[in-house]
């Protein structure tokens, strides 16, 4: 049930995104949300009901991006949870004809919060080669 | 309790590294762990408790590495918690006179099993640069 729950969140939240509805995305998360991104810096922690940091990441595109979520494992245990799964992004640029995609690891924590399951924690990311080149690996695939 | 049993694990585990103790930095993994490396691949799921990939990757070094844990923060629910830090991997590559450091954020997924707290999830990463070098960020400190 809590895992049924769990699943609707992540996948809401992934379908809010192409909507480009930036309220409707961060009512998935709590109020403090600790989260290591794609991009630097290592931590932030910060007001998740802010959209302004969304909002400013929405105007690097020529729409909102969208969000495939596969292989996604869910653990539960009475009110915290945590979920993985590898994720893939698709974009166009502004400004460009041709979009991208990166697929990339994602673990969510979560937190049952007035019956309502909600993202406390996001750690999104790839790995990097180990070649000397400290390139990140933006071209995998599952 | 639990948070304190946690917070034993972990830092029981990152006092193991330099030791080179590989049976017992594996004794704080659950049998089957989902792996979301600093290394490709994208995904790793193993028997964390063949000690073959932890003794090879040691082999690269000319000492076991250290592992400093900060800013650790644990949420534990029943039998399933979820722990984040900032962490410090140093070593010196074999045939190096230089060592380096590595600030890395870490999410640890943890179930109780048998009355022990286990780790059955790892996500270890740097963030990368987003101006279009996609380099990692190797050199970040919290």
């Amino acid at each position: 049930m809590d895992e049924t729950e769990i699943r609707e969140v992540i996948e809401a939240k992934a379908a809010a995104l192409p909507t480009g509805d930036v309220k409707t995305m961060l009512a998935y998360y709590a109020s403090e949300v600790v989260e290591f991104s794609l991009a630097p810096p290592l931590r932030q922690e910060h007001d998740a009901h802010d959209p302004a940091p969304i909002e400013q990441w929405l105007t690097g595109f020529a729409a909102p991006p969208s969000r495939e979520v596969t292989r996604l494992e869910i653990t539960v245990g009475g009110d915290v949870a945590f979920a993985t799964s590898l994720d893939c992004l698709r974009a166009v640029p502004k400004g460009s004809t041709e979009g991208f995609e990166l697929w990339h690891r994602v673990t969510l924590g979560l937190r049952k919060i007035d019956g309502r399951w909600l993202v406390t924690h996001e750690h999104e990311s790839v790995p990097f080669e180990m070649d000397g080149s400290f390139r990140a690996s933006t071209g995998l695939k599952p």
